[in-house]
């Protein structure tokens, strides 16, 4: 099973991405946009990356064999309604959503006996937002994480890897709860606390800002991603993301105490072991210089 | 007044791009290397950025009449007493350390009376360290905070200013009491935060750390630094630090605060907050892939 016409709901960063990605890697697929502007729409066939391009989701929807949610998650119940009733039986849909309990039980009632759904979660992005950031490379070397639930056929699953791999992506599987409860400590806690450090700076010092180095341009880049848009996924994933910024604050009181001894080699173990963890970690395939 | 012969104390990542960088932008610059180890001193002659390279400071001291001490804190009076009896009088002594207040204590009793002392804080680096590291544009486009104090001469301020301007720094003095408040903040507390949010999900859930994206290899970038350099700068600058984990911490929980809210305008106002402030600073001008 492959998808010979995929449907891209919402044409931003991660939906103009895909569909250059798909342009790229699967050239004979037929690229249906939706977009809520018309001059979204307009930039979308300009572009060159759909082959049919509008403002009516229904018609967009129609016909394709894959269908992906790619605007903020507040945004797709309205849009799944409007879809429903004129997508393909065959047809399977997904999203690329950070958070994947709330887009379940946003999605699958909607969709329940007209077409099957599985969330999605390419780990790939950056701080900048909108089609004019999009790039045909920002999924390469990224994790997909999928969440299928017991209602979904394997095939589906394995179509939907099999998608997601193309794009060049590594695909891993995992229960929409645990997801979210592993998302909000490698992607919800460093965005907040990348916002943290730069409003801790600005309320006890503003001058200080002035003298910073690339040490704290890395550190805080995530922190220029759209508010409007991080505020709605941190809201979604409060629970699991509270426990992680309780942890971070005994993380943080810790060192307070390491800090106060007079030998270093405590603080020096703590900081060697992050160290070591961090540079196991996988090389960045692209980059993003801001 | 401009320096003829650069002692340079200790050739690792800083001293070692100095070195490189005065070649590049001072190429009648005569550079005197001391390093701790014989294999550093061949390294220096081998690579070329040194006249002279000697494990033994006096001589290399002597006759020098910008003297710069590269090497951790810790390690600095020690080399100092060997060479505050060989040090022309005209000779200006400086260092790169990341605390100003410390090395000032440390330094100045020995130099009394013998040639003066003037604090400066290149802000460059990277998580990595040693010569292997250095780069001849480390500096270009960084800030250095000069802190001088009472006793030291207009003209001597001057001339170092001019050095690191001819490094392609920007220069500005401050206290060094409020250089250690502000790079609190601004350096050694992003440090602490990136090794504490490596720790946090590396304490709460190892396998997350398998689903990274740029956005958390970004923010940990620093937290590769070396352990037992950044542990000794950490904890000379503890007071600082500990009221600005302080402040980090009433901050992450007053995001908790915000995260309760149905309500998602407040979160959104404070990470707009962040974001605009974010924006606002300089683009680095070099960047470090790790």
């Amino acid at each position: 099973m492959s998808f010979s016409s995929i449907a891209i709901l919402s044409p931003g960063l991660l939906g103009g991405s895909l569909a250059l990605a798909i342009r790229k890697r699967l050239p004979a697929t037929k690229i249906r946009i939706w977009a809520r502007r018309k001059d979204s729409v307009e930039k979308t066939l300009e572009m060159g990356i759909a082959d049919v391009a509008s403002t009516d989701a229904a018609e967009v929807a129609r016909g394709a064999d894959l269908i992906i949610f790619c605007m903020p998650v507040g945004a797709m119940k309205a849009v799944a309604e409007k879809i429903a009733g004129v997508v393909e039986p065959s047809a399977l849909i997904t999203d690329v959503g950070s958070v994947k309990l709330v887009v379940r039980e946003l999605l699958t009632p909607v969709f329940k006996g007209k077409a099957e759904f599985i969330g999605s979660h390419p780990m790939a992005g950056s701080e900048q937002a909108g089609l004019d950031a999009a790039r045909a490379d920002l999924f390469e070397g990224a994790v997909t994480i999928l969440t299928p639930g017991a209602a979904n056929r394997k095939e589906s699953v394995a179509a939907l890897a099999d998608f997601w791999e193309t794009m060049g992506c590594r695909v891993v599987t995992s229960s929409a709860a645990a997801h979210d409860e592993a998302v909000a400590l490698i992607s919800h806690l460093p965005h907040l606390a990348a916002a943290v450090l730069v409003q801790t700076v600005t309320r006890e010092n503003p001058a200080a800002l002035d003298w910073h180095g690339n040490g704290f341009l890395d550190t805080t880049r995530v922190a220029s991603g759209p508010p409007a848009m991080w505020a709605e996924i941190l809201t979604e994933n409060r629970e699991a993301l509270k426990k992680g910024i309780h942890a971070m604050i005994e993380n943080l009181a810790e060192v307070t105490k390491l800090l106060e001894s007079k030998e270093t080699g405590a603080l020096e173990e703590y900081l060697a072991e992050a160290m070591n963890t961090r540079k196991r970690l996988a090389h960045p395939k692209t980059k993003t210089i801001s």
